[in-house]
């Protein structure tokens, strides 16, 4: 239940190279007060997500850096315990950047409504929420997967990456996933069907074992990780390759700009294509590909993964942990006295 | 007129990092004999492409390497001089892959016959053909410029440079080239109407001299050098940024593997393309290509640059000219003695 006050995250400080919990401050405030057009929102689930380092820094990037000594945004799901809007009444659950606070004023055009379909709330912020999403456009609109082909994906374990991997077998792919241990090994080929996966701390050299694992070659990788892993993969692409820019977390923590073969001649010799892409520049087609997520994980096509920590004031923790390969599936902080 | 000698280079050893010239030997043979569909033709003008220096290594790359004490491959312009082809007569010009040497005897379903549009025979092998092609496909269809954007070209006052950014102006950009010597930055700019252009030998750290050429950022860069002057122009590209990958000739001579700084990471903030691309891909387009092209010449929208050396025994020293940007243009050899 509400009380007076509402704890929160602050940024005190700007992380040099990999962030650590004394860059974070739990604070205590006085409960927001509404607004015209505003709902008091009370927290249930928050993400922590790798590209929330990036605004945690001094630097402009695709998005502005967070500000110091205000709470930390990003995405959350909770319930409206408090309107005064016309478009939502009290019990509505919604989902929005309402960040690292157990309480939220916001502006009711700046959340969306879940409606009660049946699947966990904190999928929200998973599998039918801005990870999902990710995985469907990146996979779909980057990639391109024709039948038949090898799709390899790092990160494969993490919140975007198992989807990715995921929708790839549902286009009929060949699907390799790299990620960081046994235990993510043996969940993406035993429970997801990933054809194969190699835990990449066991190589000092990736290629052998992706050349094992990708005896035609690779036609499509979609890269969360950056770095060796991609160097390795990029040297076994086909002729024709897409290779999709979600994520970097090897680099994001770097302090100095990293280094390493460069890839220009390797696109030419085999005509591949590599983009960047951010899901927010889908903003105009969300609605499909909830739908089309939704219809996937209700059909079964589709199995969602989450890693629940409990206890608001473990959110620095979870989000550290992100960048130790910590997490199976979506990362999410459970508010557990809400 | 013909005599009863032929005179060829050979490919004698495999260059190791640059090619020097006794890698290449001219023999003398004798005079082919023609088989059935096929034509004898005269050279006139043989070309000389960068690429060729990739068919020189052992390696297997897009197009097989070339074999040793073996004639060398490569786009010529000729005239067919006895036939015993069902499609050509005595007289025809012709143009196709018969390489380095006098005369060759040449199926007739492996070249095209050069129709009598006022363009010079030459044109044939730079902007009405290969070369030209591939700066037409590149630009518009990896590039798609939009009219009032920035649009980089390095290696611009080459063979394929020259004609890229002449469509990029035909498309309303603004066109920066970035060139190996003040005559070509004076060729761009006053001959051609390019908006800027960059002797990049007269600057150790590129990038200021680049960024006061485009004020407003870099949306499209095509590139056929790679290396530090890549790196400068990624480093100011716009979000949404086309990057084509048409040639590397800073790097097709190293020994080891060339490494810089990654560029994933500038992709993703960017949510920008890289494409490697080659012409011969666009083979079905080729028509199209050709037709467009010859109408901007006819238009005066495109100005042809060529620089042509005469004497086949001169093939080498051309060839090595490619690396040290002796050329304005197409590098064509005008082989005198027909």
């Amino acid at each position: 239940m509400q009380n007076c006050i509402n704890r929160q995250f602050i940024l005190v400080k700007r992380p040099v190279g990999m962030p650590v919990k004394s860059d974070f401050k739990m604070v205590k405030t006085l409960m927001p007060t509404l607004r015209e057009n505003q709902v008091l929102v009370e927290m249930h689930y928050i993400s922590v997500d790798p590209y929330m380092q990036g605004r945690m820094l001094a630097r402009k990037s695709y998005a502005v850096p967070y500000r110091l000594n205000s709470v930390i945004k990003g995405g959350s799901v909770g319930k409206v315990i408090k309107s005064r809007s016309q478009i939502y009444n009290e019990g509505d659950f919604v989902e929005g950047m309402m960040g690292w606070q157990e309480y939220a004023a916001v502006n009711d055009n700046c959340i969306r409504k879940l409606k009660p379909d049946g699947a966990p709330l904190s999928s929200a912020l998973g599998i039918l929420g801005m990870t999902g999403l990710t995985a469907y456009f990146g996979m779909l609109d980057v990639c391109k997967p024709k039948e038949g082909e090898t799709v390899v994906v790092s990160g494969a374990a993490g919140a975007v990456g198992y989807v990715a991997g995921q929708i790839a077998k549902i286009k009929k792919c060949r699907v390799v996933g790299i990620a960081g241990s046994d235990e993510k090994v043996k969940y993406l080929t035993e429970e997801l069907g990933f054809d194969a996966a190699i835990n990449y701390k066991k190589h000092s050299y990736l290629r052998p074992a992706l050349k094992r694992a990708c005896p035609n070659g690779i036609d499509v990788y979609f890269d969360n990780v950056g770095g060796d892993i991609s160097d390795a993969v990029i040297s076994l692409i086909n002729d024709d390759a897409r290779i999709a820019i979600c994520g970097q977390i090897s680099q994001y923590t770097m302090r100095e700009i990293p280094r390493g073969p460069r890839l220009a001649g390797m696109l030419l010799t085999h005509t591949a294509l590599m983009k960047g892409f951010l899901v927010f520049k889908y903003a105009d087609r969300f609605e499909e590909g909830y739908r089309q997520l939704g219809e996937w994980l209700r059909e079964g096509k589709l199995k969602p993964a989450e890693t629940i920590i409990e206890g608001f004031e473990n959110i620095p923790k979870a989000f550290l942990g992100l960048f130790k390969g910590e997490n199976i599936g979506k990362q999410i902080i459970k508010v557990t006295n809400n």
